[in-house]
C-alpha cells in the first residue's frame, strides 16, 4: 500500500488471505516518497517467490501502474478514497486507465477484499486447496443470502403469496 | 464478448494471445439476450479447461460481473465504449464497481490487449514459456521506445546539450 | 432487492403498496451471490401471477437488467446509493443504460416509493380501484402542498400582496 | 416528443409499436414552447384511451416529468442527446431525478426502442397477443445472437477447442 | 420555491430583498404536485405587478424552466442541493440547460442571495434608490474584505513587508 | 466576448437583438489578455448608458464574473464550448459558481440567443415595445411548433385515432 | 487567498515557507469583492520583490488566473473545496483550464502545502540553501515512510517471509 | 513526453522555448515502458543543468508525478487528451492530484504552450532577457486582441454607439 493511512482499507485483503491460509507480505511502498524502494520491490518480487501483487493507493495513485511497469507478475490495483481524493475518481482513473502493454487488474473503490479474492482465484489455478476454499467461500456467501431470504420472509408477511 | 459489434475492440486480445501461442475461445455471450447461455458458459468453463475468462461489454455491461458470480475462475472485464455508451462511463462503472465477494479484474476502456496481457501474466505463473514470452514482450516494448528516443533525438536538435 | 442492506431504501416501496392494498412479495435476490435464484425467480414470476417486478440494487447493479433479460414482465429498477457506490453514479448507469431489446424502467436514486407508484400506475390500467386510489393520492399530495402554501403565507408577511 | 428534431431518435419507438401492431399517436408537445398543449394533452390522455405515454426530450428535458405531474398514466421518459445537450447528462438527470410522488420510467439515452418495448410490456399485462408477440421478439433476439455465435465460431478457429 | 424544504436555502433571498426594501412574495409552487398553480401563477405574474420571478428547486428541477415557458418576465433559477439531488448536478443541469427561446437566468448552487441581488440589479435599472443601495452593498462587501485584510496583517507577521 | 473565436456562438445574440431593434455593442474584452480593458469597460458601462452586459467565454471563463465584480449592472454569462474547453464543464462551472454577493445570470452552454432574450426581458420591464415584441416572439415560437404538429400529423398516420 | 475562510487550507503553505525560512506575505485579495486591489497587487508584485505568487480560491475561482493575466511572475493556483464549491470541480476547472498565453501552475485540491513546496523549488533554482532544505525535506519524508515500514513489519507478521 | 504520439501536442512547448531562445531537451521518457530511464533521467537532471522539467502524458499519466518523486526541480505537468484517454479526465486527475510533499505544476489539458510559458516565467526570475521577452510576449498578445477589437468594431456597426 502507498501509505500507512491506507491500512484501514487494505487490511480487509490481509484478513481474507489469512482466512484462506495464503502467505502474504503487507508493507508500505510509496511511489512518490520512496521511488527507489518501488523499483527494487517490484524488480525482486518474482525471484522472492511472490506470485501476485496487490497495490492500493489513493489520489493520483501511481503505485499499481508503476509496479506493473517493472514486473510481469499480475498486479491488482485497489483505488482508495483517501482524504486527498476527489470522491475516488482520481484514484480510479489513475489506476485503471493504463496504456496498452502494461495492465493493472483494477477492482472497485476501496474493494481490498475483492483484490484478495482475485489474487486467490489466480493462485487457485495451480493450488487445489485454495480452489476448494474459494468454492466453499462462494457457497457460504450464497448460504448467508439464503438465510437472509428466510429471515426476510418471516418479517414481510408476503401478501402476494397469501392471495394465491 | 457481449455482442459481435464488440469484435473491433476485442480482436486485439485475440491477436496478443495468438502471438504468445496461448489457446483461447472467442465467442459471443450476451448477458441480456442469452442469459441461459451465460449461466451454462460460466458454469462449465472450469471443467472445460478454461483458466481465465476475458469478458468485454459496453453500456450497462453486466457480462463480466455475472460470469464472476457463477465461476471462481479469474474474470477480466474490458469496458467497451460502444455506440450505446455514455463516453464509456457506464461500461466502466458497471464492470468495475462489483460488490465484495465477486471481483472482476477491470482494465482500461477498450483495453482488450491489456486484458490478454493480464491473462497471460496469470497463466505464466505456471508456464515458463509464457513467462519468458512476457519478459520478451516487455523488453520489445522498451526497445521500441528506445528507437523512438533515438529518432526524436535526430529530429530535435537539442539546444540544451549544444550549449553545454 | 439485491441485499438486505437495501431494505432501508426499499421499504418505502412496500409501504406505498400496502397503502394502496396491492399484493406484493418483498424478498432478496442477489445477482452476484445467488445467480441461480435470479434465473429461476425471473423465469417463474409470470406464471406465479406477478405483474410487475421492482428491483433495487447499488454499485454495479446488475439485478434489474438481468431480471429483464429473462422475463417479459415490466421491470422497474431502483438505483441505490449503497455504501459501495460512487455517489450513486454506478448504480444509476448500470441500471439505466440497458441495450436495445431489454428495457428497465429506471426511477431516481433511492426512489423506491416512486417505483411503487409506477408499479401501481401500471396495474391501475386494468384495476379501477387502484386507478382511483392513485387519483386520490395525487390529490392528497396537491392538498398537502396547498396547506403548506397557506402556512407559508401566514409566516411570510407578503409585502407585495399587501400593496395590492 | 419535445421537438421535431427528436424524430430521428423517436421513430425507433414508432417502428416497434407498428411491428407489434400496437396503436399509437406520434406528435410534438413542447414543454417550453407549448405549455398549454402539454397541460391539455396530459389531462385528456386517459379519457382519450391512451394507456402509456412515451415522452422523449433533450437538454433540460421537462416534458416527461411535467406530463407525469398531470396524469396518473405510466409515463416513459427517453433522454435524447440532442444538439443542445451536454453529452446527454442534462437530459438523463432532468428526466430521471423526479421527486417522490411523481415517477417517470426512464430508459437509456436515445433508447426509444426500449421505451416502446416497455410500453408493450405494460400493455401486454392485459393483452395476450402482445404478450406472445413480446415472447416471440425475445426469442428472435436470442436466435439472432445464436446465429452470430455460429458465424463467429466459423471465423475464429478456436485453438482452445482444437487442443482438447 | 418548489417545496417548503427549500426554505432553508431560499430565505437568504428574502432577507436580501427585505434589506433593500424590495417588495416580494415568498410562496410555494410545486411544478410536479401543483402544475395548475404553476400555470396560473406564471400566467398572471405580469398583470399582478411582479417584475422578476426567482424560482428555486432541486433534483429534476422543472419549476424555473416551466415558469419561463409561460411568462416573458425574467426568471432567475436557483439550483438547490436538496436531499433527493445527486450532489446538485441534476438541479443545475435541469435549470441551466434550457432550449433556445426560453432562457432561465441560473445562479450558483444554493445561491439564493445571489438570485436576490440579480433581481435587485434588474429592478435597479428603473429605480435609483435600489441602484444606490446596490452600490452601497458592493462597497460594504469591499470594506468587509478590507477589514479582514487589516486583521490578517496583524496576525500574520509579514516577514516580506518587514524586510522592505 | 472573450475572444474573436467566440463570435460564431455569440452572433446569435446579436441577431436577436437586431431583430428586436435593441441597440447593442459587440466587442472583445479578454479577461486574461486585456485585463485593464476589462476593468475600464465594466467600470464605465453604466455611465455610457449600457443596461445589461452579455459576456461569453470558454474554458476557465473569468470574463462574466470579473465584469460582475466591478459593475452593478446585470451581467449575463454565456458558457462557450470553445476548443480549449473540457466538453463545456469548465466554462459552465467557472461562470455559474460565483460566490455570494456577485451574481452572474448564467444561460445554457453556447446559448447566446437565450442571453439576448433574457437581456430583452430585462429591458422590457421599462419598454412596452420590447415587451410586446417578446410576447410576439413567444407566440411565433408556439405557432412554429403548431405547424410542425400539423405536418407530423400528416406524415404519421395516427393509428390510435383511427381505431377510435 | 480569496477569502479569510480559505485560511484553514492556506496556512499549510505558510507553515512550510516558515519551516524553510522563506519570506512571504499572507493576505486576502478577493477577485470579486476587491477587483481594484487584485489589479494593483498583481501589477506591483514584481517591483515589490515578490518572486512567486500562490493564489488559493474556491468555487468560480478567478483569483489565480486574473493575477496571471497581469503579472509575468509564476502564479501557483490552489483549488479550494470551499463551502460554495461543487465537490471541488468548479475550483479545479476554473483555475486549471487557463487559455494559451496565461498559465497558472495548478496543484491538487486543497494542496496548499504542495503550492509552497513548488514555490520553494522555483526559488531554490537561485538559492542553494533552499535547494538543500528541499533535499533534506525529501529525505525526511522518505525516512518517515521507512519508519512506518519498520513499524508495519512488526505488526504484520509477514507469513510469506516465514515460509521462505 | 511519455510517448512519441504526444509530440503533436508537446511541440507547441518546443516552439515557444525556441521563440524565447531558451535551451531545452525534447525527448521521450515512458513511465510505463522505460521506468529505469525515468529514474535515471529524473535523478540526473539537476546535475546536467536542467532547471525545469515539462512532462506531458495522457491516460493514467504517471510520468510527471514520478519525475517529481525523484527530483526537487520544479516539474510542470501537461495532461494530454490522448487516444486512450476518457475525455482527458484521467490525464488531468492523475497529474494534478499529487499527495502532499510532491507537487506537480499542472497546466490545462493539452496546454503545452502554457507549460513552456510557465517554465520561462520560472527561469526569468534569474534571467533579465527572458523576463523582458515575457513582458514583450504579454504585450504582443494584448496588441493582437486590440487589433481584433478594431476589426470587430468595423464589421459590427455598433448601433448602441450610434444612438448616443
Amino acid at each position: 500500500m502507498g501509505s500507512d493511512s491506507d491500512l484501514t482499507v487494505m487490511q480487509a485483503a490481509a484478513s481474507f488471505l489469512q482466512q484462506l491460509n495464503i502467505a502474504f507480505e503487507l508493507t508500505i511502498v510509496s511511489a512518490h516518497r520512496t521511488p527507489q524502494r518501488l523499483m527494487s520491490y517490484a524488480a525482486t518480487a518474482n525471484q522472492r517467490g511472490i506470485q501476485v501483487i496487490i497495490a492500493g493507493a489513493g489520489g493520483a495513485a501511481h503505485l499499481p501502474g508503476m509496479i506493473a511497469s517493472i514486473t510481469t507478475l499480475p498486479v491488482i490495483g485497489v483505488p482508495i478514497k483517501s482524504s486527498n481524493s476527489i470522491d475516488g475518481w482520481d484514484s480510479i482513473l489513475s489506476i485503471l486507465q493504463m496504456p496498452n502493454g502494461v495492465p493493472v487488474a483494477t477492482v472497485a473503490l476501496n474493494a481490498a477484499k475483492n483484490a484478495a479474492i482475485l489474487a486467490a482465484q489466480i493462485i487457485a489455478l495451480q493450488n487445489k486447496n485454495i480452489a476448494e476454499a474459494l468454492e466453499h467461500f462462494k457457497q457460504t456467501m450464497q448460504a448467508e443470502v439464503e438465510n437472509k431470504i428466510t429471515e426476510t420472509a418471516k418479517i414481510w408477511n408476503n401478501e402476494f403469496d397469501k392471495r394465491k
